[in-house]
């Protein structure tokens, strides 16, 4: 009995997770009201969110939470593969492909990459994702041996290169993702799969963070 | 009496286009009503943004031509005085630079930075600020010179090149407004001015368009 209810508990809590996910990646985080979600996960109850997840940060935290649960071994594997002369590609593949391989996986089609967008467009939700961030240990690893890895830059070019790396991420697949997910037909010339994506960003990003400074 | 009208229709008008564009920047687009922009402009006739500007689109595209029409000679400045021997840096110059010197030229607060961030993380919206930068004659000049002095490369590296570049200028200059606006004491390390994040933004973007092609 105890169970069976238990069971059901997380079946309701796993269809809201998706709902909110596919609302906030389609209209954005501020758009969503919990009511809205609740209604569109059939959820008779409109305070549903607040009895599963206790609000709106904490939602957010668990869809994150349930990706990363997925995306961490998958950059760890990748982290113990590699050899021993790592070279900055190698830390920027390592930071891009266990993402792109995980959209792979799940088919289309896929909301997590516009939530991130989404999340990281509003200051008020973008510290949660960074903090969600530090607490992936293969990340922080691929991080440290990517600076590791960098030309000496000036701090202000580092820092803004470092959010302009970031952003280039997030934007790029979830610009990808709604492409996938509207097939859309006049997008003849973009990338076809997830593999292209990754190899198009790898470069660019290489590109970024090797980009000559310019005398000033 | 009728150029007095005339005259508070325009005080009237620019009051609520400078709010929205303010709510907009700090809340998004879809998640701030026509009716909280009346209210917040002290607008008594919660049907103004519909008496003045018709809807939410045109809203956006008064905001969108009202800075336009500033920046626009700025950049005929600076393309009128390329030398004859024009490289790529030159032409991204000309794409950033007349936008952060419009933005030094207004002080801080400014808010049309995050504006466009947030109208172009809406594809909704998006299509709007593409169609508004094709009627800037000198913009697409900038681009043409652009994509005329760019290395060869692949159709949809090309157009993916294209986005990423597209979301650093807009996500970039939206940051850096943010950090002035907020002037936030921990961001120690971040650029100082706008001439300063446009060095840092050109060099990143030569980097992302000069990168080389991994073979696939």
């Amino acid at each position: 009995m105890a169970r069976a209810r238990n069971a059901q508990v997380e079946t309701t809590r796993a269809r809201i997770l998706s709902t909110a996910e596919r609302l906030f990646a389609e209209q954005g985080v501020a758009a969503v009201s919990n009511r809205q979600i609740c209604e569109a996960a059939d959820q008779g109850n409109n305070f549903a969110v607040g009895y599963h997840f206790g609000g709106k940060n904490e939602l957010l935290l668990a869809i994150l939470e349930h990706h990363n649960t997925h995306i961490e071994p998958l950059r760890r594997q990748m982290l113990d593969a590699l050899g021993p002369v790592v070279e900055i590609r190698d830390w920027i593949t390592c930071l891009v492909q266990p993402q792109t391989d995980y959209f792979e996986s799940l088919g289309t089609p896929t909301y997590f990459a516009r939530f991130c967008a989404h999340v990281t467009t509003d200051p008020k939700f973008q510290v949660m994702l960074y903090q969600q961030a530090t607490v992936s240990e293969a990340l922080m690893s691929v991080l440290a041996g990517l600076y590791g890895s960098l030309p000496a830059l000036p701090d202000e070019v580092l820092a803004c290169r470092d959010s302009m790396a970031r952003n280039m991420i997030l934007h790029t697949l979830a610009d990808f993702e709604r492409s996938l997910a509207d097939a859309d037909p006049s997008a003849g010339n973009a990338a076809h799969s997830w593999s292209d994506i990754r190899d198009i960003l790898v470069d660019a990003l290489v590109g970024v963070w090797l980009a000559p400074v310019s005398a000033r």
